[in-house]
């Protein structure tokens, strides 16, 4: 959706090993917004974003028009299922059958041989491989790994709107993921006992409020067993008030880490 | 769907005309039954369709299993939204968004650059249309005409079903349409006085019940006004009574013709 920051940057870098020929798409999507003032206000700059495609080596960039990928009577949509229901598709109803509706039209349009997705968005890579595997698109889904900053928050253009004690407090969610891989590391298996740990971190930062924080199935995002069994999605979504001195609107922060319990 | 009969030889030979090699697909399509009965007796004579499309020297016949459409742990659904609403969408919840999720499929699998459907479902054609422009599905879709028995029947693997006086009752339907395209060409541009001409006819099909008898817009679906302005699909559906001496099982028949009013 633009806006490239470092994150994204990893994703090229991911896809110059795998390709030989390396696009990128920019295109806000109206459909996985909840709200149309949210779609309006969703920071656009495209000249700043082929700038810095550009100055990759990025082969191309494909930032088609709303009507290039949503015909005039459009009505066709892409739903997941049960994928779409919990975590961030809980909190944003219609979110993940959008990104599943625009990301099946990307790929049908560009055709790539390999997609490349960050995994900060674990339920979004989740749905995309899901969606492209079950209608037999002929693409290999790739994950990239989460970017951090050198204090280990995740990257994300929102972290720029964060005011300096909420920008502090962020880090909370990384902490909590370091801790409950260090427990599980320690042989931590109680599902609620590292919930609760968590919990204990993310309490640190005063200014948010706690949206979920919950262990699930990587592959079929489902809650896991009161002992873990096997590899577990730790994902966090917190939501950080106004900053006084900004733009004044919330600020979500989501985050995850897949914890690996090792085998007995 | 298979059960192959002369209707669909016709969409072959329609085929022949548009391309080096002829596919032809069967498969008996799960998510598009409303009920699993109904998808467990639905004829199927593979080595029959096989011989068939041998001797019209049909290329390739793509015969997949349900797990090569439907891998396990599928979610994956495609819906249309209103188009799959009206007519035969309003008695069978679910039908089109079954018939999109596995049109979409088969047409990603096999790839053609031609694909062809016959006009009695003009729903589903309607259907397949929008999603494939929607999505963006590199197909030409083409829909072959009815093809009807001498008495004008349109041809259909539920007609052999009938039983002898049904199956003379049901040219009621046919009459029904040739009615009305006559009452157009002389003038009359009335939905209401249409239809209630429409419907004079098929009540003389004492054995049938009637689903519905409508005129609506062929592109969209929706209703037409009460003075017809341009062409409008004339759709309709009866059930006839089970045959006292066949299956018992009701015999649900559809036809339809695109009304055209000259143009003033």
């Amino acid at each position: 959706m633009g806006a490239l920051h470092v994150g994204h940057l990893s994703l090229v870098e991911l896809a110059r090993k795998r390709a030989d020929l390396v696009w990128v798409s920019i295109f806000v999507n109206p459909t996985q917004f909840n709200d149309n003032s949210d779609f309006e206000g969703y920071p656009r700059d495209l000249e700043a974003d082929l700038e810095i495609c550009r100055n990759r080596g990025v082969d191309l960039v494909y930032a088609p028009e709303v009507e290039d990928l949503y015909p005039v009577g459009d009505q066709t949509r892409v739903g997941v299922g049960d994928l779409a229901e919990p975590l961030c598709g809980a909190s944003r109803p219609g979110h993940f059958e959008g990104v599943a509706t625009v990301v099946a039209r990307l790929l049908l349009a560009a055709k790539p041989h390999v997609a490349i997705f960050g995994e900060k968005d674990f339920q979004q890579l989740a749905v995309i491989r899901r969606m492209a595997s079950d209608l037999g698109i002929d693409v290999e889904i790739l994950g990239g790994a989460i970017v951090r900053e050198p204090d280990g928050l995740a990257l994300s253009s929102r972290n720029a709107r964060l005011g300096p004690i909420a920008r502090k407090q962020a880090v909370a969610l990384v902490d909590a993921l370091d801790a409950a891989e260090r427990a599980v590391a320690n042989g931590e298996r109680a599902r609620d006992a590292l919930l609760a740990e968590v919990r204990r971190h993310l309490e640190t930062a005063t200014q948010a409020t706690l949206d979920y924080a919950e262990l699930r199935d990587p592959d079929t995002l489902e809650p896991v067993p009161p002992a873990l069994d096997g590899p577990a999605l730790l994902a966090l979504a917190v939501e950080f008030e106004p900053d006084p001195d900004g733009a004044g609107k919330p600020v979500r922060l989501i985050d995850n880490r897949v914890l690996l319990p090792a085998q007995p």
